[in-house]
């Protein structure tokens, strides 16, 4: 007979489940588990300044680590503020736990009308519950454990995702008697109570394996499309061995673009809106696509599913059957199933690989043809003369500065444009982004549950508007003297709404820049005032003296990057006006600034696209 | 037949409601409406640099201007950012509309059970139904006016609050002929629709009128109570008549603390669990206690409410009959009318004033024997010898800067507990704070908004945590050039959440100061950083040397002020440990540091509590 707190219990069971760092900020209405925490002295909480940093920082920690992770919230504006980091985990399938504190559980209850309940106390559950796996509110001390451990393998379980666990401050400090507690009841997943409870039309793996077979015995320019879902299921190391089983090339998608060497000869790169042209071509001239842990979001495919990949008969492994059939009967072949289980049963079946030697050698010529920097990414003039770096040919020599085992992170802007068309990373690298929300902010925080998990170096790629989102995170570094490099690309606001409104509003700026209502402060004096060394570049001379001493330094560096306020994020599927004042929306592979139509054509093994084929391109500046 | 787009709608609607400022930040989800408004040139959008600093901005506006105010948020993260500002106005009543924008429309459906809709959508009016008076999102565009109409009539129909607006990208940006726009449907508040459906046991204002008479009548100790509800129903400004008609000892809460010339003779301050000690003594010996607007919270009445003023009748005036309801029978009189509309007509009323000479006496010798800062509030010294100034004397001597028209905007923390205890407003004075979430990061972004309110100079009551929490703010001061003086009261950490650990845990401390994993910059450099003048208040003389010019300079300044990291925050109703171990929790009078017995038992016309007159004092260092 052992009374505990249920605070106790929760940090029993972090350490049980070898959890080494969370990330939180005390309150009220978490000080029993905060202290819980640290009295048994195996987890260290990493406090942040505000509690959507705590879930971001999170997020790349699951990411870094491969295990669930976990944000220890208190009750009122402390579980709001988190509420960005758990949109963030929802979207990219992350597995964080969110332990949120609210007030005592007499207010706690679902039909207290009052808008307060008792001091700074809401229904945090019910908020998240359209953006958690799963939320809840614990009112009986004795189930700690179990609706602990129910809270992490609904996290772990695939579709991995947030789960929030609200605990009244009262209830952190009930005492339970260990014999008195709730067993644990083992939580098992839909997908695996119920293997033959398919919806209508989708095919469990082991058919899947089979049709897939039969699609790429079948096929003359078959390609693969590797997704994130691929590491969510833990099987990030056998992607290569996969690769090189099929010989087919593949496509990354941007989240999993860590997951197979660049450099890799049957590796052709990332396609979409904002997509490499080769990857592109790729892409669209294919016979046969399996997409495997890639949720064809409409940056990957474009708007119009009716042009994308016209030619394929296309197969999708995915786990979240709501995925599989959002894009209708334009998935022939879908396949609910674990990334990873239907890796390893199509590589059980694989006789001799799908190599395709003539249609391997074009996407060969893709490749040579449209190298990724091309000849749209050049420097630019300002009005007054002042030449400004091109982010995607930073980011070509930024590459060359990376350490063998260079975690990336980024935040949106710039840094995710420029950063994911570009940077190509090697086996043992790892770039970490927020793709599905893309919220400002994200990168900061990133960088900083990266280092934390990594405990090593984080390249943090970020922009002026970004920076400002989570400024307050700076002082986080500082106390933890973490050896996060700042890089800010600086461009006088946010450069891809500046883009928008140009394209629909004829140029005219509203909140994108300093003239327009915004504006962003010197970034070498904060720097200063956190007591960071800091540099700024503004030619390719600096970029070579500076990146070095960047990437030298043992703690927290910012170096600003500044390009041109304009500079145009290309190439990407842009909408082209004509002449007698329509505007056409080309297919996926017709990427602007727009090839000449005998180039396309050449392209096109398909055949060229009738919109393409009509376009006129010299309405284009 | 004239087409405009619903984002022309939108901007001609606030410049007909004639709302020269909003707060926001541009993104794809919104942008059609920034254009309608920045071209419109009405409205000035201000850009802030996080969505929550949006809305809490508009919160500050509307507490001064009294209109209606709006926050223009982008989709995804951008509408996740803005949710704790809007807990923050659905706790404190605040009529803000927010407008979101989202996906297109296709893609934002309900029955949409993708995670993610479209790119970055997610469904933001069911994230906030709970804490929003309504959430909708406006599918057909031809009815964007009656909509938006209803949204102005709902935020500000009593109870007041936030209201949350989607509107998705495609149809701000869609053309309707103004012949077909849903006409505007008048929206009828229930109150108003259905007088006469009352809830069991609750009065009206007529009858309530005749009901407080009575009280008054037969009442020796009558004791008003007044709160923010007055100024909400827009009856602020008859406070001060309604008061001197009565003659009756008046309390003021403390987001009403400004309602009331602190220095008016029926004005007895401030009670609570962070009370003055003669406004506790006034408020628990009253025998008929009238709350006009204010809603009785957790802090103003403590834990138990049988202790609470428990020789009184007390009759509740209140707009939400759920806060009537909430104590029970505890409130004999619960009358459900809007504040200004009971007080007009209890004047109509008043053939002679209520004043009991000898108990205004007892009042005024409560305020004279207790001032409201006493014996407890010494400079401390700290290990070293460094001697600290006390926040509450600090308080009591930056009053005596205050400009006749100042307004005060508080974080939490010290600025919160020693200015609300402390600061006493004249009239024409203004007091800001946010009490009900009482969130740390409302400072900065709530003085921004007064000062764009207001147009001339706001002070900033922060604290070193608080301003971490809205740092990008200071950017927002910077480009506008506000006159925000920032006061940031430094403690080393989290001052509050020390206490509890001292008295919880017996002073282990995590996640409250630079030794246990959380610290702060330092302030003067991000000054600099910035371009803002700074200065340091370490004693007196430098505060009587600095303080003028703070309050003299034209354009932002930051002021830190250096308090002991452990100095107590008191009176304060506190737990009182005994000598058997035992821990007593006494009534709302017996604040701590408790006064001797004798003086207790002499200042309680009432009687001493049994529990006060068992307190083993010397038990209390």
């Amino acid at each position: 007979m052992a009374e505990k707190k249920v605070s106790d219990y929760i940090a029993a069971f972090l350490a049980d489940q070898g959890v080494r760092h969370i990330f939180g900020i005390v309150g009220a209405g978490n000080a029993q588990t905060f202290d819980a925490i640290t009295r048994l002295g195996f987890t260290e909480i990493i406090c942040v300044h505000h509690e959507q940093a705590a879930v971001m920082a999170a997020i790349a920690y699951y990411r870094i680590t491969g295990k669930v992770s976990v944000a220890l919230l208190t009750t009122g504006g402390g579980s709001v503020n988190g509420v960005t980091g758990v949109v963030n985990a929802w979207m990219d399938s992350m597995p964080v736990v969110v332990i949120s504190g609210n007030e005592n559980s007499r207010f706690t209850l679902a039909e207290n009308k009052l808008r307060i309940w008792g001091v700074q106390g809401f229904d945090s559950p019910y908020m998240v519950s359209k953006v958690t796996k799963w939320s809840e509110r614990l009112m009986e001390p004795a189930k700690i454990v179990n609706v602990i451990s129910k809270a992490y393998s609904i996290a772990s379980a695939p579709r991995t995702g947030p789960v929030w666990l609200d605990i009244p401050m009262n209830v952190q400090a009930a005492l339970v008697d260990s014999e008195k507690l709730e067993s644990v009841v083992p939580w098992v997943p839909e997908m695996e109570a119920n293997p033959e409870n398919l919806p209508a039309g989708i095919m469990n793996c082991q058919n899947g394996v089979s049709a897939v077979q039969k699609m790429l015995d079948a096929s003359h320019r078959p390609v693969l499309w590797l997704g994130h879902g691929i590491r969510l299921s833990g099987a990030a190391d056998r992607v290569q061995q996969f690769v090189e089983a099929l010989q087919i090339p593949t496509l990354i998608s941007w989240q999993a673009c860590d997951i197979l060497d660049a450099d890799h000869p049957f590796c052709f790169g990332r396609a979409g809106v904002y997509g490499q042209r080769a990857a592109n071509f790729v892409l669209q001239n294919c016979d046969a696509l399996i997409c495997i842990g890639t949720r064809l979001a409409i940056p990957q495919v474009g708007y119009d599913m009716t042009e994308f990949a016209r030619s394929a008969q296309i197969a999708m492994v995915d786990v979240d059957s709501d995925e599989l059939l959002k894009h209708g009967d334009k998935i022939q072949v879908p396949i609910l199933s674990d990334a990873g289980k239907f890796i390893d049963n199509l590589l059980k079946h694989i006789k001799e690989p799908f190599s395709r030697s003539p249609w391997l050698k074009q996407c060969e010529y893709y490749r040579q043809q449209y190298p990724i920097v091309g000849p749209e990414h050049t420097d630019m003039k300002d009005e007054s003369g002042t030449c400004f770096m091109n982010s995607y040919r930073f980011m070509q020599k930024l590459e060359r500065y990376f350490h063998n085992d260079q975690i990336v992170v980024t935040d949106m802007g710039t840094a995710l444009l420029s950063g994911h068309q570009v940077l190509g990373f090697k086996t043992g690298q790892r770039m970490v982004t927020s793709t599905g929300l893309g919220e400002m902010g994200f990168g900061l925080p990133g960088a900083i549950g990266a280092a934390i998990a990594a405990g090593r170096e984080v390249l943090c790629l970020n922009c002026d508007g970004g920076m400002m989102m989570n400024l307050q995170e700076l002082q986080t570094v500082a106390h933890h003297n973490l050896p996060v490099k700042i890089i800010i690309f600086n461009n006088d606001g946010y450069l891809m709404i500046k883009h928008t409104q140009k394209a629909l509003f004829e140029g005219r700026y509203s909140g994108t820049d300093k003239k327009s209502g915004v504006s962003c402060p010197d970034f070498s004096k904060l720097a200063y005032a956190f007591g960071f060394p800091s540099f700024q570049i503004r030619t390719w001379e600096e970029m070579a003296s500076i990146m070095p001493k960047v990437q030298a330094a043992q703690g927290p560096v910012i170096c600003e990057v500044f390009t041109h306020p304009e500079q145009p994020f290309v190439p990407k599927l842009s909408l082209v006006p004509q002449k007698d004042g329509s505007i056409i929306s080309p297919p996926l592979e017709d990427l602007s600034p727009l090839l000449p139509r005998a180039e396309m054509k050449e392209n096109m093994l398909i055949g060229l696209h009738q919109k393409s084929n009509s376009l006129e391109i010299g309405t284009l500046d």
